[in-house]
C-alpha cells in the first residue's frame, strides 16, 4: 500500500519539474489539421479582431475560450520606426509587430486572413505595391503548403490548427522573398501557456518582440507628409547589417512610455526575438533574472541569469524582481544593437525622469525630417548627453543650444575633428578649457560625414523656437 | 524491504533522466591514448572506408564492432556548392562535408589519413596546390601535438581514441591557417551513442551539416570544364561575410532531393553547424521540435523548440513529428542565411512538387556559367518566382520567357529601376498594368549591378532551346 | 515512518540538482540596498584593492569574509593589445579587463570608486581626455539610477549590494556611450559561488575574458614611445567588424604564457563574454567539455559538450579534464575570432613548446611598429608558419629570412599574387619548385595591400640584426 503511493509520486517526478509530461504525448496530440480555405471574398472592416489579441506590450490575461478567432489582415503602411524615420511596411493586422495571439495548450486557432494589400492608402500605394502575402505559425503543426500559401490582394485565406506545446511562438509571412517579408514588419508572436498554468505566479508580464530593420532614404526622394521617405535597403539586408535594432518596433521603444512596474513586484517578460537574422543578448539592466524559460516552456529552464542569447525566431519567458524604486533599462547587451535603439525602460514611476536618462539614449523631443539632421540628432544623443544639454544650460560641456550663433562651422568642424589640436592653437578653445574645469573635450574619432551630420542638427535646433528642442543631458 | 527497494528506484531517478550518470565517471575513461604513427607510406585506393561512414544525410544504423576503423585521405577537388558556383575546395575523404562515423560511447575508433592532396587531379592540380593538412576530431581526448599534427602530402598518419561521451562531434583540419581549411571543405561530424542507446525510437535518422562558403570568382579568370572557377574569398572570410550558406555541402542542400518520410513518422535529425564563423537559427517549417538534445547528449534536453541556436562547432539531435502530407522545410532563420542557400526538404512524396516551391528558393534545373548571369538566376528565384514564372505561363505578372525580345535592356532597366515611375509615363508599362488587374511591379530597390545580373539572366533564358529553362512560378 | 522518511528524500530530489533551491526564495534576498553616495574627495594610492581580487587569468580561492571591500578606480591608459598595437584605453583598477572580484551567495559587496580619468599620464591626457564614468554590476540587483550614476573626474562613489544568485557576472562602465566604453576596456568578472560552494572538486581554476578591439592608427598620426598610437575605430564599431578578438585583454592571450595543468587533473575555467556586441562559441582543443555550468551556476548544468556559445555578457563554467602531456588550446571557434586572436593555452609543460606551435597562431617575439608592417606579422603568423620558418631554416617552402636580399620587390609581388603563373614562365620559380619537391606554393588570393604589407615584414626581419626576429615554422 505504501509503496504504491510512493511509486505514484515517484513517477509524477520522473515526469519532469514544471508542467507535466503527459502534454507532450504525441499520440495524443491533434496532427490531422483540416485543410485550408482560400476565398476570393474580400473581408472589410478592422485589419486584425479576437479576444484573445493584446496589441501592445500589455499582455491580457487568457481568454478562456477554448476555440480563439483569430483574424489579422496584410496591410502596406507608414510606420514611423524611429524619430523623423518614416519606413514603407508591411503589416499583419496593420501594426509592426503584429498583434499577440494568447491561447493554452489543446486551445484550437480559427484563422483567417485577408491580403488587403491593395486598398487605397494615401501615399503608400505608389511606395508599396500590392503583392502576394501568407502566414507561417511557428505555433502550429501543418503542412507549409497547405496553410501557409501565398494569397493575391483581395483574396482570404482560413484554416485552423491546435496548439500542442507551450510556448512562445512567431508567426510571419512566409511568401517569397521571405527575408524581405519579415524585414518589412510581417511578424508577431503566439504566447501558448501549459495547459495547468505556469508554475509561478506574477505581477506583470509583457510582450518584448525585438526585431531589426534595414532603412534606407528613399533613391527617388519621395515623401510623407512633407518628410522623407525611408525604404528597405536590400544591400544592408543580405549582408545582415541593420540600420536600426528595436524592441516593439521602434527605436529606444518603450523609453517615452515605460512600461509600469512597483517595487518588490515580480515581473514576466515573454520575450521574442524576431530577427531576421541578428542574435539578441538580453539583458535588464539592475536586476538577475530569477528564470528564465527557453522558448517560453516552464520545462526548460535556467535560472539566475545576467543575460539570455536568443537567435532569430527564438523566445524565452524571463522573470525577475524589482528591487527598488528606479527604471530598469532593457538592453541586446550587443551593445552595437542597443545603440541602433533596443533599449526600453520598465519603471516605477509613471514616466522617465531627467535623471533615467543616464544609462540609455534618450527619447525625442521634436523631430527633425532631413536625414542627416537626424542622424545628427540620434548621435548627439546617444553619444554627447553625458557631458552637454540642449536648451537646459551647461552641465560638464556648454550647452549646444545656440552654438552656431556662437560659433561659424569651420570653427566647429575643426574643433569636433581635432580637439587636441584645438587646445594647443585656438584661443577659443583655450579660454573655454579654463572655463569647464580644464576638462577638455574628447576626440571622437568622428568622420566628415558625422561632423556635418551633427552641424546640420545643431543648425537645426537653433532655427527652431526657443525650447521646443530642449534635451536635458544625463548630470 | 521495502525501503530499499524505493530507495534504488530513486537513485536511479537522481542520476537523472536519459542515459545515466555513470557514463561521466571520469575515472573509468580512457584517458590514456597510444601516441600517433606518422610514415611516408603512401595509401592508395578509396579516399574513404570504414563500416561505420555515412556518406550522405541518411544516417547508417550503428556498426555493432567495438573497433571502428576509418580512413579519410586528404584531396583537393572542385565541387559545385551552387548551381554554376564550380568551387576550389580541399575534403576529407573526397567529398565535403566529409563522411559521418557512426559510434557509441566505449568505441575504439582506429584513424588512418594519407594527405593525398598532390595527387594529379586534371586541372585541380594548378588551383590548389598540395599542402599540410591535419585531423581534429572533437570527439577525442588527446594531445593536440601528438594526434592532430599536420602531415605533408604523401605522408600517412595513424592515431587511436575511446569514445568518452555521446554526442555529435565535429572533425575538422587544424593545420594554419585553420579558419582557410574549414572554409575550404575539410570537415564532418562524429555521431557517438549513449552507450545504452537513444531514450526515444524514431522512423527516420538524417544529418545536416551546415558550413557557410566564401567564393569568388578565379581572379585570374580559370575555367573548369568551360565554366569559371570560384576560389575562397579571403577578404569576405576574415569579414565573416558568406556568400553561401548551405546544408550538406550544396545551396539549397536536398530541395532537389529532398529527404523521405511518412506522415506520422517521427523523424530525428543529427544536426552540425561546422560554421566556421556564423551561428545558426536551425527551424523546420511545419513543426515542433518536440525533443532537442544539445550536443546529441540526450542528458541535455530541452523540449517543444521552435527553432535552435547552434554556434559554429555546436551540434544538436532534434525530434519531431511529422504532421501530415507535405513538405517541411529546414532552413537557418536567420534569414539573410537561408536566402544563401540554407534551405533543404523533408518531403513525404518522393520529390518535391510544383506546389512545394511556394516556401522556398528553387532548385535548379539548366545552369548558365558567367558568375552574372549565375547571381541573376539565384536572385530571380529567390526573389521574383512568387509572381512570374519562365516559361510556365502568366502568374501574377508577366512570364519571363521571352522578356528580351518583347523589350530592349534599356526598358527593362529603367522598368526594374523604377517601375512607379514607368507607370507614370510609359505607354507600355500603363498597359501592363492594366492587362494585370492594376496590380503594378514593386520597386525592388535593386542596385545597378543587380539589375545588369538579371538582364543578363534573361538573355541566357532565351537564348537556349525553349523549354529547357523553365522554372514554375509559385502560384 | 518509512513513508515519512522517503518522502523527504523525494523533496530534496524535486528541488533540483546541485545547490539547493532555497538560495531563490526572494522574499529572503536583500532588495533594499542603502542608497549610494557621490563625493568630491579623490582618493589616491592604488588604483584596485581588495582581498577578494585577483588579477590575472589564475583565480585566488575564496576570501572568507561575508563583507568584501572592492575598489576600483577609473583610468586611462595605454595598453598593448597585439604586438606593437599600442591601444588608448579606458579603465577598471588600471588594467584590461579589471581584477575579477570572487565572493560567494549572501556576501555584501562594498565598492568604492574614484573618476581618476584626468590624472596625469604620461602622453595619455592628451588621448583620451579625461571624462565622466560608472560602474553597473551585473550582480547586483538595485536601480541603475542610484548605483550606476556617472561620476566626473575627481569624484568618488560608494555603494554597497549584496550577492543573491551564483554565477559569472560581467561589470562594466555604464555612461553613454555604453558602447564605447566597453569597447575601450572598461569590463571584468564578479564571480559568485553558490551558498555550499561548487558540487565538485577541481585542480585548477582559471577566468577566461573574451572581448573585442576596435582599433585603428589614430588618424592624427601620433605615436606613444616612439610606436605609432591606435585608438578605437567607430566605424568598425558601430558595424560589428572588430579588429581584434581576444583573451584577457591581449591578441592571443596565454600563448606566450601558457596557463599550466598536470596530465591527469580536472580543469575549472570560468569564461565571460564581454562582447561588446559578437558571440563566442568556445571551445577547448584536445578535450571535452565535462560540465558546463551556464551562467557559472550549477543549477543550469550541460554534460559533454565540445563547444559553448556565449552571447555578449553571458559566462559559463566549464570543467574539463586534461587527458595526456600537451598544449591544449583554447579557441573561439567561430574561426573569423579565433583568427583575430581568440587564443590561448593550457599546457603541461612549463612554457610552450616548438611543436605546439601547430595549432594556432604564434607569440610575437621582437615587434615591428609600423602598422601596416605588423599587419604583415601577424598575417604571415597565421598563414604561412605552417610552410615557413624566420631564420629558422627550410621547411616545407624556403626560409623568409633574407629573402629581401634574394629576391627584387617586384619578383616578390608577382610570386605571390600568382605562383601558379610565375610556375609557367619564371625560371628562378621553376627551380625552387624542383628544389622543394615539386610542392609548388599555393595560391594564397591575395589582396595588393596584404602582398604589400607582406614585403614590408619582410623587408622589415631583414633590417634587423640576425636572429633577433626568428620564429620558428610549425614543422
Amino acid at each position: 500500500m505504501i509503496s504504491r503511493l510512493l511509486l505514484l509520486v515517484l513517477f509524477v517526478n520522473v515526469a519532469g519539474c514544471g508542467t507535466g509530461s503527459d502534454q507532450y504525448d504525441t499520440s495524443k496530440m491533434d496532427l490531422k489539421p483540416v485543410p485550408a480555405k482560400v476565398s476570393s471574398e474580400r473581408i472589410k472592416g478592422a485589419f486584425a479582431s479576437g479576444a484573445s489579441l493584446s496589441l501592445g506590450a500589455e499582455l491580457k490575461p487568457l481568454d478562456s475560450s477554448p476555440i480563439k478567432d483569430v483574424r489579422l489582415d496584410t496591410t502596406h503602411k507608414i510606420i514611423e520606426i524611429a524619430p523623423g524615420v518614416k519606413f514603407s511596411a508591411w503589416t499583419f493586422g496593420d501594426q509592426v509587430p503584429g498583434p499577440t495571439v494568447r491561447a493554452r495548450v489543446g486551445d484550437k486557432i480559427r484563422f483567417t486572413m485577408t491580403n488587403r494589400s491593395d486598398e487605397m492608402v494615401p501615399a503608400v500605394q505608389l511606395v508599396a505595391a500590392p503583392m502576394m502575402h501568407s502566414m507561417d505559425f511557428h505555433a502550429a503543426m501543418v503542412s507549409p503548403q497547405g496553410k501557409y500559401r501565398s494569397i493575391a490582394p483581395g483574396q482570404t485565406i482560413t484554416f485552423e490548427f491546435t496548439l500542442n506545446y507551450p510556448g512562445i511562438f512567431m508567426y510571419h509571412c512566409g511568401t517569397p522573398m521571405i527575408l524581405e517579408h519579415i524585414a518589412s514588419g510581417m511578424y508577431g508572436a503566439v504566447v501558448v501557456e501549459p495547459r495547468g498554468g505556469y508554475p509561478t505566479k506574477v505581477d506583470r508580464e509583457y510582450v518584448i518582440v525585438q526585431s531589426e530593420f534595414y532603412a534606407k532614404p528613399d533613391p527617388g526622394k519621395r515623401k510623407i507628409d512633407g518628410a522623407p521617405l525611408y525604404v528597405l535597403d536590400g544591400e544592408r539586408l543580405r549582408a545582415s547589417q541593420p540600420s536600426y535594432t528595436v524592441f516593439n518596433g521602434a527605436h529606444n521603444g518603450m523609453v517615452g512610455k515605460p512600461l509600469p512596474a512597483k517595487p518588490g513586484e515580480r515581473v514576466r517578460l515573454h520575450v521574442l526575438n524576431v530577427g531576421p537574422s541578428k542574435t539578441s543578448s538580453f539583458h535588464v539592466v539592475g536586476t538577475i533574472f530569477d528564470r528564465v524559460w527557453i522558448e517560453g516552456n516552464p520545462d526548460n529552464q535556467f535560472r539566475g541569469m545576467q543575460t539570455l542569447l536568443l537567435g532569430s525566431s527564438n523566445s524565452a519567458i524571463v522573470e525577475f524582481m524589482i528591487p527598488e524604486a528606479g527604471s530598469y533599462i532593457m538592453v541586446d547587451h550587443h551593445f552595437a544593437n542597443a545603440s541602433q535603439g533596443a533599449i526600453g525602460l520598465i519603471s516605477t514611476s509613471a514616466k522617465a525622469a531627467e535623471k533615467e536618462l543616464e544609462h540609455h539614449n534618450i527619447p525625442a523631443s521634436m523631430a527633425p525630417t532631413d536625414p542627416d539632421t537626424v542622424q545628427g540628432k540620434l548621435n548627439f544623443e546617444s553619444k554627447c548627453l553625458a557631458c552637454h544639454s540642449v536648451g537646459q544650460g551647461r552641465k560638464l560641456g556648454p550647452d549646444v543650444a545656440g552654438v552656431t550663433k556662437r560659433r561659424p562651422d569651420v570653427w566647429l568642424y575643426k574643433w569636433m575633428k581635432a580637439p587636441e589640436k584645438m587646445l594647443e592653437t585656438d584661443a577659443y578653445a583655450k579660454a573655454m578649457l579654463k572655463e569647464y574645469n580644464n576638462i577638455p573635450m574628447p576626440n571622437q574619432n568622428l568622420s566628415d560625414a558625422e561632423i556635418r551630420q551633427y552641424i546640420k542638427y545643431f543648425h537645426w535646433i537653433d532655427s527652431q523656437p526657443a525650447g521646443t528642442t530642449a534635451v536635458p543631458g544625463a548630470h
